[in-house]
């Protein structure tokens, strides 16, 4: 009953990806559908989902943000009705043609996102600076059209939200699109994960912005993850969809609009951040599963007294955590200690015949794998403890990781066959950036934001020699 | 400041659906949208679905339901599969015929509904009687083109919760059938509305199904809204899918399957079925505020005083109430009155100089233009008290209403122009439910589960005279 009797899950040494589709599949988080390029969610996986949604729900709320819903379908004519915004959809639209019978006069698009499906009913609400601002999201499922999908990743249709906010001035809404990011980045401390915040490169930035900020994440294979962004949209949208408003001053005025988004592409992240060759590594925060129980014993006399011990256990933890006495009968504890590993659950408590007898819990920290023995009575002060210890291991190992894995370089040449990222003063050059993508698949993530205000290390452009402006970080992205 | 300055919503009596069209717009529930048939709802209306789909979320998990997400894309082969599903459904389908910039040679439905979605995957998952019972659940968006549509209750593209589940014997199928119905009931009850329940008629069933059970309310109009519905599926998709279970007999046995849904019409019910001339009146579990305090003042020194005790009755009630003081410098206080009760907030405290200075508050009843002055001591008990009572009166209400609604009729001639259900004797045949359609354009609704076993109060059917079966309830419906 070793640990891996079932080599089903490849090893990330041995090929990355293949490992992540294990586990994913292993985990039961979800599976490939029918429909190519889109995932069915099974309810371990969705049920991470929702736990990130419901604290990304609470922090919106508590900032004042309402919910609202529009609808699925976005008129063609509004998609291309911005012109970056157009340019950068358009190739992955899904456009319904035929409704209720008969072939559409107008063909309906999908919702990528919902800016051209939304602004137009905003221009109505808008009237005066009084109205302003106004700040709405949206939990939805978007579809973009994937040639290369990926579970969580990268499918065509994902589940998300996107905030859409309009603000009388530039500068309230540059704020704001700032706190947003604050927003994200405190909601991946909360899954554990560092991530790396700041400005994206005009050709990084979402079609249709002024600028995007994002927050990105290191997988384990040292590719990047962008985890959400936070677009400032100045008045490109406004002016197009005519969001204005009477300011105080009798005159009138365009929006300045946000928008901003975070996907379940974060449990990809997850996933990716904290798995290991075992399976998933879940912080306790968003484990559908917190502790699991598992029962030992050999005979019909040791079953009823182990039982009746795991039971008063269960009922005794229920109401703090989310806690599961695996009971079946049929499988072995090696069986179970293997199962509930590769489904990533912080915390394990085996219970046999010496632990029921004793009055003591035998404690397996997924984690670290480590193990450990104490009292009954210890328990509670004890599991409070070690959930915070293995949040805080997790988040400590992801980051040492990433910080590891991040390379300083002076000249494209050092990329060579390294992996991880690159960090290195560039031009901010669009051609360069072509020409690094083109040369070795790496394109720029992010302009940390303290970097932002900092002369760049070298004052040439690592690609083109050329001035350097700032330096940035560049990777390869899923 | 009478109470209708606005005289903005059409009376009940004049023209109910133009009542109805005037209270969602006036109360910021939802909108048109520039997709035709589909709806914006706004942040008002949103927070009342989502305090119906918190409710039913607890149930269903209390339940053991598991929440899964399959795409919102169906083969149209899939769809085909079926008879009588794809007959049910090909006149609403909207048809994804363009992806990715490319023709698809494989054209994709919008899910009307999951079974063709979700069974194939289904059929993967089960092998034997030992993964059964399965019992998933889905929140999500569906899209059945509306030729007339009405907000909330027939749009185009809404959001519902579909459950899906499989059984290894017809007989717990048909036990989870009438459960899920009981759970909807408690929902119905939950939002103060009585549901006359049981099973539809053959014509009226679900396409695909062998039963449906329905939860039909009556909407202050008389016409019927079917509040929410449970299908016994027997083998049909089973038998298309190949859903099927090696049973302990050591043979292979089809699934029995049922799917049982609730959609955001049940906003369209509590507004139909508890609104007033005024407006909305909401069931305080399901207000997104509801307790609402409204400052009067005339002056600056009374203002300063009125605010500072609204303040602190505020603070003191957030805990356990959503609660808002309504702090806008520019409106009268007869203005928020209005808007408020257009609303539907439940409760309303008004407070004055005098409540400020003796310590009391002026309490407002939505529910039935009551006022009553107690201590600001009292408070806490009384409107615990209150909340319940409001619940009640509005059930009550409901309750009343709809049994004065409906009369016995012995033949269809005495339907004339009376509004309204009528209980009959009738035989259940499909043609005699034809001509009632084409003569008064009324159908059945339900045979109430008590009826089920009794003899009818008529041997003659209503309509053709031919023997019946059972006393149906009809009536015209949404």
């Amino acid at each position: 009953m070793g640990k891996n009797e079932k080599k089903t899950i490849t090893k990330q040494a041995v090929d990355f990806p293949a490992w992540y589709q294990d586990v994913v599949r292993e985990a039961e988080l979800a599976e490939a559908s029918e429909v190519r390029g889109c995932g069915v969610v099974r309810p371990y996986g969705l049920k991470i989902w929702e736990l990130i949604k419901a604290e990304l729900s609470r922090q919106l709320e508590a900032d004042g943000v309402e919910n609202v819903y529009f609808p699925i379908f976005v008129p063609l004519e509004n998609l291309e009705a911005e012109k970056d915004h157009v340019e950068g959809f358009s190739p992955e639209l899904a456009v319904v043609t035929h409704a209720g019978g008969e072939e559409l006069v107008n063909k309906l698009a999908i919702r990528p996102t919902s800016e051209a499906a939304m602004y137009k009913t905003y221009a109505k609400w808008i009237q005066s600076y009084k109205d302003l601002p106004l700040r709405l999201n949206q939990w939805a499922n978007v579809v973009r059209w994937e040639k290369r999908p990926r579970a969580f990743l990268r499918w065509s249709e994902f589940l998300w939200q996107e905030g859409h906010t309009v603000f009388a001035t530039e500068e309230e809404a540059r704020e704001e699109v700032k706190k947003m990011l604050d927003i994200y980045q405190s909601l991946y401390n909360f899954l554990a994960i560092p991530t790396f915040a700041g400005r994206k490169s005009e050709s990084e930035k979402f079609a249709g912005a002024v600028m995007t900020l994002t927050a990105e994440v290191m997988a384990k294979d040292g590719k990047a993850i962008q985890g959400a962004t936070s677009h400032y949209l100045g008045t490109n949208f406004a002016e197009v969809f005519d969001v204005k408003y009477l300011g105080a001053d009798g005159e009138s005025h365009w929006g300045h609009q946000n928008s901003w988004g975070l996907s379940w592409r974060s449990v990809g992240a997850v996933v990716m951040v904290h798995g290991d060759d075992n399976g998933l590594r879940l912080p306790p925060n968003i484990a559908p599963i917190q502790v699991v129980i598992v029962p030992i014993y050999k005979d019909d006399s040791s079953r009823d007294k182990v039982l009746q011990y795991c039971r008063q256990l269960n009922d005794s933890l229920k109401d703090k955590y989310r806690v599961k006495t695996d009971l079946r009968d049929a499988q072995t504890p090696g069986f179970k200690f293997n199962y509930w590993e590769v489904r990533g659950v912080p915390v394990r408590l085996e219970i046999g015949s010496r632990e029921a007898d004793n009055g003591t819990v035998t404690i397996f920290r997924r984690d670290n794998d480590s193990k450990e023995d104490i009292a009954l009575l210890e328990l509670p002060g004890r599991l409070e403890k070690l959930m915070a210890e293995i949040h805080a291991n997790l988040y400590n190992q992801a980051l040492a990781f990433s910080e590891k894995n991040i390379r300083r370089i002076e000249n494209w040449d050092e990329i060579g066959e390294e992996s991880g990222w690159f960090e290195a003063s560039w031009s901010e050059d669009p051609e360069t950036e072509r020409q690094l993508k083109e040369k070795y698949g790496l394109v720029s993530r992010v302009l940390l934001a303290g970097k932002e205000t900092e002369a760049p290390k070298n004052d040439k452009c690592f690609i083109s020699g050329k001035p350097a402006k700032h330096d940035w970080l560049f990777a390869k992205c899923y």
